[in-house]
């Protein structure tokens, strides 16, 4: 009974467990909502050969075989190397080609980790549909040379589409086990999307950046509508597309605070880590994060101000109930955690237990600390500012309380 | 060097854990300022006859033999029944009769079980001097017949004094461990306490619960005048007189926030613990908290809108910090995690773990469920209610998440 002559096409880039989990979610919708959407999910793979572990269950044919990570996807349904055990659902499609995977999506879902990110969109370009629309979400921000880009506007100025970002307490692990969480997804339509009185689209610049306080000179991106034989794209769109059961979303308009949550509390996931180090309790982590989520209010409500609602930060899923669930555990947490422990440094820690692969949290510690500082707003952020010179062995976590009452140490 | 001819006498009522903590960081100011407070804090103790414990390194002297609590408080510096192996500044004086620990208090401070409170001020009643100023750090409040009562405004009616709330992630044995937390003190001064151009009291008349929409006979109290030749009391004074280098205070002028948030939040505990109980992990527990937080914020908008600041609860130590630290562990938080566990009843872990004790948590949400359904708001609290229908076993921790999402299951 669909209402519309055409549906809308959904694409996944990325397939990492994140990505595997988000379009196993999409792709319980595309089936469920099938006025809305057609069900085949396409899922873009970094194609690699794998051997396949002989034990899992969802795989017998395959089982001690050298096979292309597409292949076993598209034939046992499960990403058996960066989600295992957990079963896809037949209409996930994995595609080894980018071109092909997004050349007729109306709808894409970016979801791969943030450094593969330009090298992708370049891949893209030219290959999209241009009245596509966009959710990106990727983990992080891009800082640097005192700015701040959210990858929602990388996407938005590559591709010449409109994209919003979901974000929130969403250890991927957990919700592809269909655990209860919640998200938040960040859309502010542009004024073209929007229903007008004559049915007319309305207008088609968007600046992508006008939000920004410290970006010098803006970017104008021209949209393309819509096209009107396609199902309306709104909240009520996504809530169709993302919502499950187990699986709670909530809209808000701040795309810039939904992005900047899920980079932010990375920052404040090794202070946390840093006093459960020094076995200060519960209290203690408590206030790290009560700070935490002010500092991440402050940072928004200064460089975002016209974008930014400071509720992202204080009520929504993508602020405070990221920052808690990253604060209790996540490999930020608990890095911090040990290198205190052991009394050596998160560095050390890094080398040690993470075979030189740097944490998400000390590389935006130290992207913030410099654009602060570049800013002259370093005294603005205590907690971020206590974070960065206890990576850099300026401080100890011992300094923390007087660094967070404003007393040098 | 003191500026004023007089300095403030501050008595604590009350001695168990958290009250001999409050008296130990009150001891630490008052000797360190003792431009504004006689440095002798006076502690009341529910006098018992205890047996000191052989082994503690605080009371040799005392050691396997039968004592006076207040006795052993005195002579060896140590509570050692409640709060055991921390050491007393001397200058906390343990007094058995509560009016001579009162009566000549210009600071009173109440730190005891709220089932106590009703009897404890039919002692002091008279007793105390009437210009006296108070501060409540009982946890709870009270609800029945379809009113809330904050402990705060039951001392400003019995005992016609000024009495303000500190509440906030303090879990007693690590506060009293100097281990680094945030508290919060919501004071309001009364207009009579404010510095008038002229010098004189502007106003003796307070409308102790003029901003709850609910009861319908409010209650006047007249208030005197703090003499002119002590020092001001205000959020500066109780800064001085509470805050430590690993106990930071913030300051609102929102009393019944503060007051509420203390109690609220056990019942979002006993939600937390039966998420961790069905093994949901880190995500759904933030969930539980976030939702948890907006239901106070409704709760405190709707019938104390003339009074909460919203921000008490997602800004505040007295709020999301509580919170944080209640969901994270304590009584209520393990007692429902048990009982999912062993597949049994909060009450039967109430019988079995607890000696037939109540948790706060379920005395709390049993009083605010039959609160909501006499306003008729039952809808409005999905979580509150979620808890009650779970204690109750109309409910199970598998149906949170379609209640949660306003679906009857």
């Amino acid at each position: 009974m669909p209402d519309y002559a055409q549906r809308h096409k959904v694409a996944v880039v990325g397939s990492g467990n994140w990505g595997s989990t988000i379009s196993k979610i999409i792709a319980e919708n595309t089936k469920e909502h099938s006025d809305l959407f057609e069900p085949e999910v396409r899922m873009w793979v970094f194609e690699e050969e794998i051997e396949v572990p002989e034990s899992s269950k969802h795989h017998s044919k395959l089982g001690g075989q050298k096979c292309k990570l597409t292949e076993v996807i598209n034939e046992v349904h499960e990403n058996v190397k960066y989600l295992p055990d957990i079963a896809l659902p037949d209409n996930v499609v994995a595609d080894p080609d980018l071109k092909s995977a997004v050349k007729s999506a109306t709808l894409l879902v970016f979801n791969l980790p943030h450094q593969f990110i330009g090298k992708t969109l370049d891949g893209i370009v030219g290959h999209h549909l241009p009245y596509a629309r966009g959710i990106s979400c990727i983990k992080g921000v891009d800082v640097s040379d005192g700015t701040v880009t959210l990858h929602s506007e990388l996407i938005m100025e590559r591709l010449g589409i409109y994209c919003g970002a979901l974000s929130g307490a969403n250890i991927a692990p957990e919700v592809a086990a269909k655990k209860f969480c919640e998200t938040t997804i960040g859309y502010d339509a542009p004024p073209m999307d929007l229903k007008q009185p004559d049915g007319s689209p309305k207008d088609n610049l968007i600046k992508v950046d006008e939000q920004r306080q410290h970006k010098t000179k803006p970017t104008h991106v021209k949209l393309h509508p819509v096209p009107q034989d396609l199902p309306h794209v709104d909240a009520e769109l996504f809530e169709s597309l993302f919502a499950r059961p187990y699986f709670h979303v909530r809209h808000v308009r701040d795309v810039a605070g939904v992005a900047l949550g899920g980079a932010l509390k990375n920052i404040v996931a090794l202070a946390s880590g840093f006093v459960a180090g020094k076995g200060w309790g519960e209290n203690a982590k408590a206030a790290i994060m009560r700070v935490g989520i002010l500092e991440m209010v402050n940072f928004g409500r200064t460089w975002f101000p016209k974008s930014v609602d400071e509720r992202t930060f204080t009520e929504e899923s993508a602020g405070l109930a990221d920052v808690i669930s990253s604060c209790s555990g996540g490999r930020n947490f608990r890095s911090a955690c040990h290198a205190v422990e052991q009394g050596i440094s998160v560095n050390e820690i890094e080398e040690k237990e993470l075979n030189g692969q740097k944490l998400q949290g000390t590389s935006t510690a130290y992207a913030v600390y410099d654009f602060l500082a570049k800013h002259d707003q370093l005294k603005q952020f205590p907690l971020f500012v206590a974070v960065h010179d206890i990576l850099e062995e300026k401080a100890t976590p011992d300094d923390l309380p007087a660094l967070l009452d404003g007393k040098k140490t």
